[in-house]
């Protein structure tokens, strides 16, 4: 608990209302999208500059209280969960767009402008900042630095990391960082990539310039349906064996579509799954590749397949994906949404696997994911209220996750570590790359004052959760002692 | 100087021969490509296997000897330059194409490897590794990723960093570090992204996964001549202010073109300054993207405009540019390759800025450079016989680097720090950067054991150097103390 000195040292700091501290004020910070983990913040400082945000970390720097930074609070990973004893720092009335330089094609803003609201102030200029999370109407594009967050176009377009620039940052002594440059390179070690994806751990971003591309002057989609899912998953990687790199490629299975159609009639064939594949480019260019992705769709044994022929029927055929996550969470009381990574050819195998530990678990899985890029989303469903059902969720969870790092792939595809999936950073590093990560931080917060206790876990801790390295099926490097 | 019974205990880890310490052994690894910067190394040692690697590493951490790696040694920096007391330790033998995965797209290559081997290796499948330094039938994939290298082609497909997948690395301990994933992306800090371009000052690669991508159904190129090189540079923004981007975009100026064509005979026209703009992708494409740039180009004021019509033409027209570097030290005994960037809208300005002051300092400039992407690389002639010309070369490629910061660019685009722009680095970076370096540099490397000295200034050295922090015009951040 912060004592009344320090809350008032900290409202001298800001102006009025800007300090939340009764109850009922700061309750809405409780959680971030991963709400199934709260934690009533003792105290919730909501910033307007840059200035004031680093008075706050040299007040906190000053007496050794740590500081969680926030963004919109949409993060999947309870990244931004209120520790106790520690200041929430709220950084949504830094939104301003500082700058639109349609030549140089950047866009300079602060941390809290919505990841959407950049793209609507590039448009007059026929622009967009290409990196789209499913929240992109509500999350702000610090979280998505901190998250190094992707999106359905990330396959073509690259991660949050690949589409910013320059960033300017508040060490947790209050010192600004000035990272990367407007060139492709910078000098010195690239902390704006070490930086980027670092949740809120090493530094507060206050300053972000991200790349902008101009609109692709034609978009057009195809939707496939199978009668196998593991066909489907076989299908994504031969489309891109086939020299296609589609803007966005999608995969619903029979759970997702009953619950999308359900809820939105996007006219989906009942099939046990989907595909959806977008290009975008110049126009031949799309027309070659819709054709290249049909036939391939077809040699892959798809049972139906439909191009879009306007843009309306585009939006349509994206209408179900889109509202796939609410969908299904209309088929049960609560669902535990993945988010792991495989190689694309994995795809059709850690399916399989899936669908056998739901029977294993008796808990229902929906998949909706970029399959394109091998990032599963899948959504274990669940009743909280049912005594040993949240943890039985939890444990499936797990396992999908421990199956990923088996396979070659990753813990997390875009959502980040936060607190979900500290336990099975044991089981995708080894005990030298997590000391690198921890003195790392050392390097930025000595004191541990930056998002303390995320992501990262402690190697005692591993060796308490027993949990054991594995990469791409090898066992822990034989020289080195195990934790 | 080593002692001879720390040489005696290297020589019992390697095999015969792997381990130089005669004078006339070690001469040839006294310089990198930056041969105005010499040092004799005490000894050098050639590993075959990452095993032995490992095992040098413990001995010279154990022993307290300093390591600097080194690869086929076509630096450009002298960040491969022997350090006094140091084991050179010289990864060429590490050389094996370990795996080449058509399906996935990628290779997986020791160090030694050189950057062309992966491209030719690849070629069967159609898949070539895109970025392509001018050294690239020398020099080694270890050293790209030490270095970020870039290339003609990186406008389009990236640096370095942004086609590689996986690293394994060596710490100065000897222990594995396993980063990076066959995904998209990867949980924890971004420590290949840290490790690509660290100079190996925090590491020692022994593997590297890359991408690969399907050779482009066409490629051509337009060459175009300008009587007026600020007009050029101008030309360079309106291309892709237009929407294209270049598969590459390389400029020379008059004395370039005038070198190239009496070595090669390329055919150039004779003007203030050429454009080579290539675009590739599928036909129609290409197609397109060709009548828009000479639309372009015409409008910006060319005097000549020439496509390619075959892929000989295209080669005659890429002759010169390629063959530039060894033109140019045809016209004097020695000259000094710079590597600034900028940003694309300051081309005009800083080209007329460097021609000023190559009038100021009498010495000849020749530039030849990836415009596209700002990557500028002056070419200063001088003769180091007469007293005070290397002197002279010096401050005023010093002060080149000064006016690329200036503008908001970077003292090095592609060649690294090293030891050759280590000053100015002070200018580059403010103290609370250059400290994170060091605080990151103490995370991998507490007792500063790997290639000490290079790419990364002491703060006091700053001070002595008497730099002045300068960002985009702006005088350093009042907060903090000036060194």
């Amino acid at each position: 608990m912060l004592s009344p000195a320090f809350v008032t040292r900290l409202r001298a700091l800001l102006p009025p209302d800007a300090v939340l501290f009764e109850r009922e004020d700061v309750v809405p910070f409780e959680s971030d999208g991963l709400s199934a983990y709260r934690n009533t913040p003792d105290v919730v400082a909501l910033p307007e500059t840059e200035a004031q945000v680093a008075a706050v970390l040299r007040l906190c720097h000053a007496e050794q209280v740590a500081v969680v930074a926030r963004g919109a609070g949409t993060g999947l990973a309870a990244g931004a969960l209120p520790v106790d004893g520690a200041v929430l720092l709220v950084l949504a009335k830094l939104n301003r767009i500082k700058a639109i330089d349609p030549l140089a094609r950047t866009a300079v803003v602060e941390p809290g402008v919505r990841n959407l609201a950049i793209s609507e102030a590039a448009a007059p200029h026929g622009l967009y900042y290409a990196p789209d999370p499913s929240s992109q109407i509500a999350c702000s594009i610090g979280g998505n630095v901190a998250e190094n967050s992707g999106g359905v176009h990330c396959l073509k377009y690259g991660l949050t990391v690949h589409n910013v620039l320059k960033l300017r940052a508040l060490t947790i002594a209050g010192e600004v960082l000035e990272l990367g440059s407007d060139a492709l390179d910078a000098p010195g070690y690239d902390l704006l990539a070490l930086l980027t994806g670092s949740e809120g751990m090493l530094a507060v971003i206050t300053e972000v310039t991200v790349k902008l591309l101009p609109r692709p002057e034609r978009a057009q989609v195809v939707l496939a349906a199978f009668d196998d899912v593991a066909r489907a998953g076989a299908a994504v990687g031969d489309i891109i064996a086939a020299g296609v790199i589609p803007a966005g490629l999608e995969m619903m299975d029979r759970l997702a579509i009953e619950a999308a159609e359900a809820f939105v009639h996007a006219g989906y064939p009942l099939a046990e799954a989907l595909l959806l594949v977008e290009v975008d480019g110049v126009n031949e260019e799309v027309s070659d590749d819709i054709a290249t992705v049909r036939q391939v769709l077809k040699a892959a044994g798809a049972t139906e397949i439909r191009t879009a022929e306007d843009d309306a029927q585009r939006a349509k055929f994206w209408a179900g994906r889109k509202a796939a996550f609410p969908a299904v969470g209309r088929l049960a009381p609560d669902y535990y949404c993945m988010d792991g990574t495989i190689p694309r050819s994995q795809l059709p195998h850690v399916l399989t696997r899936i669908a056998a530990m739901s029977a294993e678990y008796g808990l229902a899985v929906a998949n909706v994911f970029h399959a394109g890029d091998g990032n599963l989303h899948p959504l274990i469903l669940f009743d909280a209220n049912r005594p040993g059902e949240l943890e039985k969720a939890e444990t499936f969870g797990g396992r999908i996750l421990e199956l990923c790092v088996e396979v070659g792939g990753t813990i997390t595809g875009e959502h980040g570590v936060g607190v979900e999936k500290i336990k099975q950073m044991c089981a995708q590093f080894a005990s030298p790359e997590l000391q690198r990560f921890h003195d790392v931080k050392a390097a930025f917060d000595p004191g541990r004052l930056l998002n303390p206790g995320k992501a990262v876990p402690e190697l005692h801790r591993c060796a308490e959760w027993g949990a054991m390295h594995v990469s791409a099926g090898r066992l822990p490097h034989p020289e080195l002692p195990r934790f």
